[in-house]
């Protein structure tokens, strides 16, 4: 399967592995395992079960509702079947929940509540913390027409982010619905597919450019500071004032926002239904208990998949953040979702209401590691080997420390006395074990507790002291080792 | 990326998925979420720590080990990278974690010794029970020289399986080594290819034709009952002797299994090498505590993957278990492993000792699921809906009950009562509250304790009844329905 024209690689060049793909340590993996326990705990408390689809489903059933449609395989890792079907990796866990419940049809029964938490594959450019590979944890109700089902999913989204330590203000959940943009377009006679995305590019720039420079675009074009000239959307003043109104309708409560929109999108037929749809879940939400600054209503948020057909939810981390390397960070998106009716209906040709929410597992442990919030675990005490050619002894002291609920190992490498130590400190050990033949004479074993032999080394000036006061290091009777490691490891605690 | 020569589906054709990737379900997602956090549980008592690596890795870097090599992509899924790379799919955790070392090099420290559970990808036909994706939970040492580390891997692998509710007897570990195996080829003077696989194939037969008939292939050849002719391997009768006391060298305890083997194993050095591994790992299986009935010395064990460079290990699940429908199956290997003192070579030119034992999660999970030992999980106490223009009430019911700790939704549906109290049922729930018009007027809510509601309407004979009875139901003031709620549930347990 090597390349043709190029030599096969050997040796170092061969260890190598395919950008996008990180390898995960011990803390990161922790911190996902420990969110997605609690984030699907969540999910479970509020009736979902669970329900995990495979990697791979045909291309077809899959569909092709990334953003990214401008390479070859439309974002998505794609291989051909021994029958020369396609099958593609799953770039979300909503599309292969669509199939599978096409496929059980009626015997599904609905609505049908589940959640799943995987890995999902996207075949894009790999760059800084834009991973190929990234876990998702996802809850969706499928057969539930009422907009109160998309307020359950917003408001328990919500909850599952506190759940993991997100505190007030730290994060918001944002509330939108395609209709009432729809309706805003509508309104003010953008009827032309250049002039809605002339239009909501400008509305892009609210942030960066502020309400005169979006107003601007939006009539008859802006120029730059450096001279560059941007073509506008050419609309009229009062259309200007309107789409701006709309876009700047967010206020304190979803309450306050909703009558700023009604203000803004006028009378058309999608802006009105939008509005319904908005209404219903902002009294859901109030019936749910989310607090009001939780979910806001924004109606700037767009999501990027293309299968959404009503309300659109989008998960925000607001804390800005400073890595290692001294720079600041915005986390910004870390999960969403939306309405999806139409999805189920590409297989049945009948419409299924749908809705759903995903956590960007990755992306929020990613940013718990950015934040210094990954746990640094305990480390085993080691039990070191003096004996390479008759380790019973070391073995027998682990096993005995484990059998005593204590995490333990006997060295199992080839080195000596200090590199067996050193081991153990990179290993974060509370304490190693040492059987000598002196030791074993006696029926003693030599426990060295490492944070306090730490603590006093640095009390002591010279090698020659330090050899001679052995820090931390003490004997005990070896009935008495279980008892006198676990002191360490409490106090360590 | 449809086939050209084929219209593409639509409708109903859509809604398939490709074979020997399952769906998986509540009860064995749980079950199998189970196994991994008790394995790996047993793996960091033991003092691994996590490491885990992506799906994908640069095909040449995984290697080529999979004994089914007649097909294209040597039993793995490979696909190529934007630089036309090609990258495959891992099909193990153990070729992925040589890259990893061999790409870190000196910075890792050793021994390195790492746990990891995950989803692997082989490109096999599928089949009942044969999944082409499936997870594994595995453990590694690497940097460690002494078969001790690989006595470890086994009585740790034996802990593993008793911590996941394996008896005593429902399980074995068998251990061998490839150099005892050829060191009996050697001494027999099995030199060529073909004589060493007519001799392999015959003690694979050893079970199902017993000593007489093995005796018979390993000599002249054999005629079975319909007459077809297997020519033999051609060995003399004191060598056929040898061959069998090799293979039935099993008895009660290592000790006199390895005293059988070193009567039958002569005096190749490849056959004294053999010895001294398995007298090694034995002699550290008494210090691990390992017991005689969990592990045995086994010298017909050889595992499939190609890396293995000493001792291997297969785990088997003995128990037969008969089927949902009805037919009787023995579960086999459920996991295995062995040293592989070789594979971080290919990319350094450097031996590095390693030896690991993975079990199959979905193996286990699946025989668990056939032994019935997997749970049945509680429903969500389940709020019926009557009012679908304004689900206030349902929505707050369902808030509250899960804010004091209890499973709850409102129902999601566009259905009736009758419809709701199925739906309540399908899903398992143990009550439904129900709040209509009149008790909103009392403040009161009516529950309907499922379980004791079904044991009740046993004993009623007409619908008549049954509506004047309600069995099981019972109306209690809106402040008093989560102490109601809470004695059901609790009863129920």
């Amino acid at each position: 399967m090597s390349d043709k024209d190029t030599p096969p690689l050997t040796g170092k060049d061969l260890a190598r592995k395919p950008r996008g793909f990180p390898d995960k340590r011990e803390s990161l993996i922790h911190a996902q395992a420990g969110l997605v326990e609690t984030i699907t705990g969540v999910y479970r408390q509020w009736g979902f079960e669970a329900l995990e689809t495979s990697a791979f489903e045909y291309a077809d059933a899959l569909g092709k509702f990334l953003p990214d449609d401008d390479r070859p395989n439309a974002g998505v890792f794609a291989i051909q079947d021994d029958d020369e079907q396609w099958m593609s990796l799953r770039y979300d866990l909503t599309a292969p929940l669509a199939r599978f419940v096409a496929e059980a049809g009626q015997s599904l029964g609905k609505p049908f509540r589940r959640y799943a938490a995987g890995p999902v594959w996207r075949n894009e450019k790999p760059g800084p913390g834009r991973f190929r590979e990234f876990w998702q944890c996802d809850a969706d109700t499928i057969g539930a027409p009422g907009y109160h089902a998309d307020a359950e999913m917003i408001a328990m989204g919500a909850e599952a982010l506190r759940a993991v330590g997100m505190a007030p203000g730290e994060f918001v959940i944002r509330v939108n619905t395609r209709r009432l943009l729809n309706g805003v377009l509508d309104g003010v006679g953008a009827t032309s597919a250049d002039t809605r995305l002339a239009i909501l590019r400008a509305l892009d720039k609210l942030d960066r450019l502020g309400a005169e420079g979006v107003a601007d675009l939006l009539g008859a074009g802006r120029m730059d500071e450096s001279g560059d000239y941007t073509k506008g959307a050419g609309l009229g003043a009062s259309e200007v004032t309107r789409v701006l109104a709309f876009a700047q309708a967010g206020a304190d409560t979803r309450a306050e926002t909703l009558a700023n929109l009604v203000k803004a999108t006028g009378d058309t037929e999608e802006g009105k239904a939008g509005l319904v749809e908005l209404e219903a879940i902002a009294k859901a939400l109030e019936a749910l208990g989310a607090p009001e600054g939780d979910v806001v209503i924004d109606p700037s948020v767009v999501r990027g998949l293309e299968y959404y057909t009503g309300p659109v939810y989008e998960a925000e981390l607001l804390r800005e953040v400073t890595g290692e390397d001294g720079k600041t960070y915005r986390i910004g998106s870390i999960g969403g979702g939306g309405r999806y009716d139409d999805l189920v209906a590409r297989f049945t040709g009948e419409t299924v209401p749908a809705t759903g929410f995903s956590i960007g597992i990755s992306r929020l442990a990613a940013a718990m590691q950015i934040m210094g919030e990954t746990e640094k675990l305990d480390g085993p005490v080691v039990v070191l080997n003096f004996d390479k050619e008759d380790p019973t002894s070391a073995l027998q002291l682990a096993t005995e420390l484990r059998r005593a609920g204590i995490r333990a190992e006997a060295y199992m490498g080839a080195s000596g006395m200090r590199p067996q130590m050193k081991y153990a400190d990179r290993r974060s050990s509370p304490a190693v074990v040492m059987v000598g033949e002196d030791e074993l004479a006696k029926g003693t074993v030599t426990i060295k507790d490492l944070e306090m032999g730490a603590l006093k080394a640095k009390a002591i000036k010279s090698n020659e002291e330090y050899r001679e006061a052995r820090p931390g290091q003490f004997e005990v009777p070896r009935a008495e080792m279980v008892e006198a490691i676990r002191k360490i490891t409490e106090a360590q605690k």
